[in-house]
């Protein structure tokens, strides 16, 4: 039986702000960062380690699994960065204020932009600086395999072949993974274990910093998954991420 | 040419209490995190970029490194870590204090402990607390590669081939390379570079959190070498980095 921790990012600037956040590398709040140092004691507190971690190459997952490694006095580790681990590409929504955006279009379509499985958000133009040809950090990467915009269909597409290459035949070593990454990423992921239907995926709502272990057969198949830590305060972390983007 | 840049981390809490360190894995103190973000900030200012950095499997160089990088929008980068870069092995010394020491064997022992090129600190034994044979960090490593203790040419015996296997290539591809590291694993990499001599090599104090640039022709040869910063700072960091280990 294999033991997978699953871990979202604590609350960025853009959370707070209620941004559509997508690939901008913002950071987290002084709230996030103690989401993730919390996460870190509570796994050390229940005796997980971890031998190897895998985060996205943006600031507010690295910044959480590093936070959360230190508590657990494990930053020694490797920990190896992939965009493929990123939050959805939100194409033109990026930078975009929610409620605004649900003010001028209706709530009805950002629900569809934010919760529809395979309808896209606008996309971006590649001159445009969010592009993300134009960031260094995506330089070895083929301008043609970088997203101008993902639904979350493209996510999981972009994400489960990673972790079927990369992450899972190192989970199957019986090394100890945790994953630090977002709600996007994170539901591709839970969708692919858990074999969710394309429609009820996006309902699906990970708590930020709240560690979710995964308990895997030979297999990799699920027999059990749960969060670590006091119920009242996932249930509240859930119902906060259930409320962005309303137009309040 | 080439450039390559090594940064010792900042202080720790054990130079801060005057302690024997070595692979002890103690934390930056706040003046520690503002060196290493200060690092990062000078290196940003100066346009210096990196595509991978090294460190150790120790807390206060990983800090170091992840502060600076997070100054330079740079946490994105490969980081790796290897037992290799870590500090000496101060044997049987590791944890006591530095003023007490001199105090007991005289500062002349004391010296000869700090500066000798190839004698060693008083060994641990293997069923001591601190060998590092009892630590998850060195699992992987054969117990009779572990050291119980080391001299300065111990630690350039280990750090130097580490250097010529798996870094100098990476140099010489032309990626650019930050090396955040300690007293001693730097030193003996400036030893090979500057082919500096066995009883001249201690005497070299590298201050603490001032970006070290060595410009390198393509065999690796230094052209160049300067720190990074202001020079009264440098100075100032130099000469407190020298007066450690006294009795006072």
């Amino acid at each position: 039986m294999f033991k997978l921790v699953l871990l979202r990012h604590g609350e960025s600037t853009w959370n707070k702000e209620n941004r559509f956040t997508g690939w901008t590398d913002v950071d987290l709040t002084e709230k996030g960062r103690q989401e993730a140092a919390q996460a870190g004691r509570i796994l050390h507190q229940e005796g997980y380690t971890f031998d190897v971690a895998y985060t996205s190459v943006l600031k507010r997952a690295i910044k959480t699994l590093d936070l959360c490694l230190d508590e657990m006095d494990r930053l020694w580790i490797p920990v190896i960065k992939s965009w493929k681990l990123n939050e959805r590409h939100y194409g033109a929504l990026q930078g975009l204020n929610k409620a605004e955006t649900a003010a001028q279009y209706g709530e009805a379509q950002v629900h569809i932009w934010r919760r529809s499985y395979d309808i896209p958000p606008p996309a971006l133009t590649p001159d445009d600086d969010r592009f993300p040809g134009h960031d260094p950090r995506y330089a070895g990467i083929a301008p043609a395999s970088l997203p101008l915009f993902e639904s979350l269909k493209d996510t999981v597409n972009r994400f489960v072949p990673y972790w079927e290459t990369e992450l899972a035949p190192v989970v199957k070593s019986g090394k100890k993974v945790i994953i630090a990454a977002h709600g996007n990423s994170l539901r591709a992921l839970v969708k692919h274990l858990d074999h969710i239907a394309d429609d009820a995926i996006a309902e699906l709502n990970i708590p930020t910093g709240v560690p979710l272990v995964y308990e895997l057969d030979e297999a990799l198949h699920p027999l059990k998954q749960y969060y670590l830590g006091d119920p009242a305060q996932i249930a509240a972390a859930t119902a906060a991420v259930e409320a962005q983007g309303k137009a309040r």
